[in-house]
């Protein structure tokens, strides 16, 4: 069995963590690095403090094989996620010429052009995201992934990574939908979760077309075992009176 | 000057960090706290997994004047949040008799409201969270407010708070609409940041109606501060030749 290879998603400004700015970057990346195998264990949403940046970078790239960072590669006076990365590795900025040569495709003045060259600065060692969007391209450096943090912007980025990591067995979800309350289906599911410890049993109640429910989520790597285990949640929803629905694989 | 009051805010819940569901209670506890005076400078999402929810709660609760946690507080298996917060606090969970009252009144076959009095179980020392949705209360234990994953429910619970927490100064944002590439304004914010170290100021891209621009958002306690420094921001948009919006207070 391929080894599992984790992930860490760091989400860096004070617009999300004000509210400001409602954060939809957490789940494209879970998503997309779930389906290539890297399973996301955690996320941090932090401000744009550097000494806080450059903890957290430290702190979580010793923990987890992937870092992916959101936000603060801008041009301006609060983009500073390079130079914070640059300093949690301990090696300096230095200009990138083809980042450069991207941003001066654009002619500007003078002083808008040394701004917006702030984003050609990446820290000593790193290798180039590309950026499908035409704009100036993310770095890595080791494990630690740095992505702008505008959602089309950070998603065309990410695709470009496609294929270039280091991936485990893919974790499927396959999903049942129960016209029953959590309560009703708690004690069963407990048993299920106890009798199948590889496979990750998840309970969420809904509210859909004036139907109360809940949609069982069972996770793992071998689908036919899913499969499986579906059926005899299945059985547990027809066993109470009801018509479950398998809903089959799901994101 | 009143002191910072500062949050850190858990999201629990495999669902959010497999990309399955959207988080929003981030930024919905985020702008309600704001708006109490209470600063939400910290954000995890972490897994339903006991060690890593203590060892977590533990972390936070120390650094922050308060937690906020969100999920696993349901009736099954995977609704670990509470035991979690009780080993944290190396107390016992013990069932709340007002909770139960509660969960009661809606009759059910005995093992079904077995599973739900799992959520009238709460730390030894705990107060009620007030839920006015109707059903189980959610719980605080010191510093830790422990609510439910559903968005409505979450909101509910968390409005029930309101006058009852220690606060400080209320953050304001005064924005300001450039119709101008973040890079034109660079070296102008940069100098304005460094003029007034008492106010953050952010700038975010923006494509709306076929214009590109930047909305520059400054943020600080004294109105009369925010109001004077957007003036400055105003004549820097008009010094580029362009009208820009001054919008005022905003969230």
């Amino acid at each position: 069995m391929s080894e599992k290879v984790t992930a860490s998603i760091l989400i860096i400004g004070n617009e999300i963590l004000s509210g400001r700015t409602q954060d939809v970057n957490i789940s494209h990346i879970a998503k997309t690095l779930g389906d290539w195998g890297i399973v996301v264990e955690h996320c941090r949403v932090i401000p744009d403090v550097e000494q806080i940046i450059i903890d957290t970078v430290n702190e979580v790239r010793s923990k987890y094989d992937y870092v992916f960072t959101t936000g603060g590669i801008g041009p301006t006076h609060d983009d500073i996620t390079a130079e914070c990365v640059a300093k949690a590795f301990s090696v300096v900025l230095e200009q990138n010429e083809e980042i450069a040569s991207r941003i001066k495709k654009r002619p500007a003045p003078d002083d808008v052009m040394q701004s917006r060259l702030r984003m050609a600065r990446v820290p000593v060692g790193s290798k180039l995201i590309d950026n499908p969007t035409g704009g100036p391209q993310g770095f890595s450096l080791e494990n630690v992934f740095v992505m702008a943090g505008i959602p089309s912007v950070m998603q065309a980025m990410l695709s470009s990574l496609d294929g270039t990591l280091k991936t485990g067995k893919v974790v499927r979800s396959h999903s049942v939908r129960l016209y029953l309350g959590e309560s009703q289906v708690a004690e069963a599911l407990s048993q299920l979760q106890d009798q199948n410890p590889l496979i990750d049993i998840g309970s969420y109640p809904f509210f859909k077309d004036d139907k109360y429910g809940t949609v069982i989520v069972i996770r793992g790597t071998e689908t036919a075992d899913l499969k499986d285990l579906a059926l005899k949640i299945v059985s547990i929803g027809q066993a109470a009176g009801t018509e479950p629905e398998d809903m089959g694989l799901t994101t």
